[in-house]
Formats: structure tokens, C-alpha cells, sequence
């Protein structure tokens, strides 16, 4: 598989018309990264029957409450259900305060040690990388420091041909056929040509996730090429002088990024509450790019092929 | 009308067999008063049809996760939603530092002004006063600094026997007549005997919050007598090792409270995530006080005539 999105919340602001406040979970080969985490979002997890305790990674794009106010209680929770993995948390200056202080007045001590990754909002770079993933910072232009975040699958291991695998073979041979290599005897000369019991790696894909943020093409070639854009749509073009103000895009900025990025796929989020009907925003957008859709709660989107 | 009790939510520690954290809205006269704000509590306050605009009043009993992380995102949604009225909140040190270092960070001023009451857990006194109540704090003993809440309602007007009233009774005069005077002449005669017109005020109710305790008799003066009474029940008399150590009660421990305090009726909250059934809980405190309840989440319970 490749990467599998799930919606937990995509409203804005406030609560409102059954939908609740941006948190995804990402999972990546099987390995879970939860994406912003507004309030309610254990209790969504729990709706979702996605266990919260297979997260070791939380990123958390910025400080306003609609995007992290839920992690206390996710993180008390992990705690009182007898966590004792570590977890990596990224997030902006201030977070790992806020927690700190949080914990000092209820008198707690988590019983699984947190890595607090301070993530600088204002410049693009890899914040984690481990077997499957790159994660690079997207510095986004909101009204406080704020940052989205490219999840980059790192290229996979060339598939054998079971049926072709000679008897015997060694691990260590079995790791280099992976690799691409050919297996060589001791003279060097080649006995097994990879791309003969080989087929290709799958396609690595990325998505990129941009929380928070007015209209801003300075981010174009961090994302360029992306499989997937989830791009903040709070507000229809109608509404574009008040996007404006409040450091917010309208569905067609987030499809007009998406075009100038040629990412495959965009995906809209982050809806204001003034909106019951949600279907104006993806229309809109389609006018511009095509292959624009709605994030809605619950829902699965995935890359793979 | 006298006490309205909206249970919004009475699980402990993590939400489960979908009960959420503690929260209580009290309806007295038509205010309402918010008691303790887990995780959620916005959401469950629109799930029950209930305006959180009509909320001035919260108090909070402590600073575990439990209590009060739904308390910043019920805040931020009030000021989104344009509020500019006056908010009263109640509750232990450090709330206000919490509240204040989220807001630095999310570079937010509130529209309405929060009027911080630093409730001093350690004694027994008025924390509250308006026309219909007054709200005396109930030092508990938890494990770090915690507050139940004690609401009175204040003595209530005679009511006026409409069809005996002489015509053309001046303002003042009514004023006298509900405060249970007579009316005099201007030689100080009576002409009219308050009793003759009037009946006996209706009668005032009083409610006793205890959110979280281990069994603890000091309070019993305090609470004497309240019509009703809420105390934690976590866990059941065979988790009674438990229960202390983690400065919980047992059902039959709230019971044994309830019938020391010579209260009218118990309500049961705060219900460990161990125990899906709650019947049990009921059965063990009514063998001791047989007027108990559960706090079922979305009940309503009213002290009335």
C-alpha cells in the first residue's frame, strides 16, 4: 500500500453542522501519523475504531485551538491506557510549554517519554525521516507562525519475481537484488542480472498537508509534484476580501496552488462554519482543477495504485 | 422553577462506551451555570440543543485533563461567536495561567472580558453571590488541590395572591407584600396583613457538586441537608483498594456520605472506564441511601415541587 488518509475533522473555527476540527491520521505502510489534532479528535478516533496507541508520530501545524486543543486528552489518555513508547511530537514554539505547564498543575508524569520536536516555521527542511517517509516542514503564511507539512515515501525496494529466485539464495543477496544490485561471484562477474528476477519498485507518492494559510505561491516548489494537496478552502471567492483578512484561502486559491503546483490530486478542508453545504466549495474549485474534492470526516483517501 | 441538572458528561479519566468527561449545566431561574468542562463539552452542549452563549458562570473543581480540556475550546468558540458579555469563571490556581499562555500563543484577545475567581481549596466559603444563589466552595480531598461546589438558592418571594390584591397596589407596596410585610398606614396601622394575600415563598433548593474525592466525612457539614447531592463514585466497594489509592470514592462510599449528610437525593458520576454496565454502582449505593441515581450523560434532573 502506499498512503492512506482519513479525515477526523475539516471544519474550521468552531464545531459546527456535525463537523469537527482538523485532525488526519496518515498511515503509511502500516506506520500512523496523526496530523493536527483539534478538539475531540481521541473521541473521533474512537468513532473511527483507529487506535490511538499505534501513533508514535503527531504533527501539529500550529497553535490556534481549532488545530491542537484535543492532544492533552489524547496524550492523558495514551498515559492512563499504559503507553510506555516513546512519542515524536512537532510542533511550533510554545506547544511543548503548553503541555509541560498542563501536566504541572494536574501534578502528572507521563509514563512514555515525549520527543518534542520544535519545528521552525520559517523555513522548509526535513523534520523526520525513518524507514518509509521524509516528513519536510511547508512554512505557510498565517496569521501566526504555522506550518504544513510534506509526508515524502522514500523510494521502495525493486519486488523479485518469486518464481524466478534461484534455490538458496542468502539474505545478504536477497537485500541486494532489493537494492537493484546485481549479484556478482568472486571473480566479480555478474551470475544474477537484477532486472532479470526484479521488477521495479512501486511508485513512492506524497502528500502534502497545508493546514493554515492565505494565498501563497511561495510554496509551489516544495510541493511541486505532489500526489496528493490537502489545502485549506475555508472560504468561497465570494468571500475573498474576508480570506484575505483572516489569513485564510477560498477554494479557488487552494485549486489555483494546486495547478501551479501540478500536484495529482487536491484536497479541500478547513470549511467555516457560515457554509451548511459544502458542494459550492469543490464546484468552485474544479472550475480551476479538475481533480479537486471535498475532505469530509471519515472519509479514506488513498494513494496507491 | 427551582434546580435544573443537565448531566453533559460523568466518565473518569478517558471518554469510553461513548460517556464523556465530567461537565454539569445548572439551570437556576433561567442561568445557567457550567460545572467542570471536560474534553467535549462544547460538542455535547450543541448535541443537547443548549446555547453556550447563555452560559456566565463556570466553575471548575480541578486541573486534571478530565475537568477541564474542554474549558479553552468552549472559551475560543464563545468569542468566535461574538460574544461580548462578562464571563465568570471559578476555579483553581493555575487555571488562569493555562488559559493565558494558550492565548499568548495563539496571539488571541478574547472579545469579552473573563472575570478569574481563584477558588482557595483548602476552606469552606462564598465564592458566588447573585439574586438567586449563592455558591460556597467544598474543600475536597483529591489528589492535588480540588473544589466541589455547594449552590444555595436564596431565600425566595412570597407569592402574591393575585385574586385578593386591593386595585391599584403601588410598586412598592408589591415589593413589601413579597418580602413578607404588611402595609401600613401613614399612622402606622395596618391595612393590609401580608399573610391574608399572600402564600409562603416557594421553596429553595440547594445542590452539592463533588466532583472528585476519596472518602472524606469533613465534608459532611457542609453539604447537610442539600436537596441533592452529586458525589464520584469511580470505582465499585471490590475496587475500594483502588479507590484510595488514587483519592476515589466507592459508590457505597458516596452513599455512606449522602447518608451521613442527611441529603435528599444522590447522584452517581465520575464512572471508571473498567465498568461498561453501571447498574451495579446504583445497586451498591442504593443498599446503603436508597434515593440514588446514575449521572446518565443527556439526563436531566430537577429539584422542584
Amino acid at each position: 500500500m502506499g498512503i492512506r488518509i482519513k479525515i477526523l475533522g475539516s471544519n474550521s473555527a468552531a464545531p459546527a453542522h456535525r463537523r469537527h476540527h482538523t485532525s488526519q491520521l496518515l498511515n503509511i505502510e502500516g506506520k500512523y501519523y496523526l496530523m493536527d489534532c483539534g478538539e475531540g479528535t481521541q473521541l473521533q478516533l474512537k468513532r473511527f475504531h483507529i487506535k490511538a496507541q499505534r501513533i508514535n508520530h503527531i504533527f501539529i501545524s500550529h497553535l490556534h485551538g481549532d488545530h491542537y486543543l484535543g492532544l492533552m486528552g489524547l496524550l492523558s489518555t495514551m498515559h492512563l491506557m499504559g503507553r510506555s513508547k516513546k512519542l515524536d511530537l512537532y510542533g511550533p514554539r510554545g506547544l511543548s510549554e503548553i503541555i509541560t505547564m498542563q501536566l504541572k498543575y494536574s501534578e502528572t508524569v507521563f509514563n512514555y517519554p515525549i520527543n518534542f520536536v520544535e519545528v521552525d516555521t520559517s523555513v522548509s527542511k526535513v523534520v523526520h525521516e525513518d524507514d518509509f517517509v521524509e516528513v519536510i516542514s511547508i512554512p505557510l503564511n498565517h496569521r501566526i507562525p504555522c506550518s504544513g507539512y510534506l509526508f515524502r515515501e522514500k523510494k521502495k525496494n525493486r519486488r523479485l519475481i518469486k518464481d524466478l529466485l534461484p534455490p538458496n539464495l542468502s539474505i545478504r543477496n536477497i537485500t541486494k537484488l532489493k537494492h537493484g544490485e546485481d549479484i556478482l561471484n568472486e571473480d566479480g562477474e555478474v551470475v544474477i542480472k537484477n532486472e532479470e528476477i526484479t521488477m521495479p519498485p512501486k511508485k513512492s507518492f506524497s502528500y502534502a498537508f497545508c493546514s493554515d494559510t492565505k494565498y501563497d505561491e511561495s510554496i509551489v516548489p516544495i510541493i511541486k509534484g505532489a500526489d496528493m494537496l490537502y489545502h485549506e478552502s475555508t472560504f468561497l471567492e465570494e468571500h475573498a476580501d474576508r480570506a484575505a483578512r483572516t489569513f485564510h484561502s477560498t477554494a479557488k486559491e487552494a485549486a489555483t496552488i494546486a495547478k501551479k503546483a501540478e500536484v495529482g490530486k487536491l484536497l479541500l478542508g478547513h470549511f467555516s462554519i457560515r457554509y451548511k453545504e459544502l458542494q459550492p466549495l469543490e464546484d468552485e474549485a474544479k472550475a480551476v482543477f479538475e481533480e479537486s474534492q471535498l475532505a469530509i470526516e471519515g472519509e479514506d483517501f488513498v494513494l496507491d495504485l
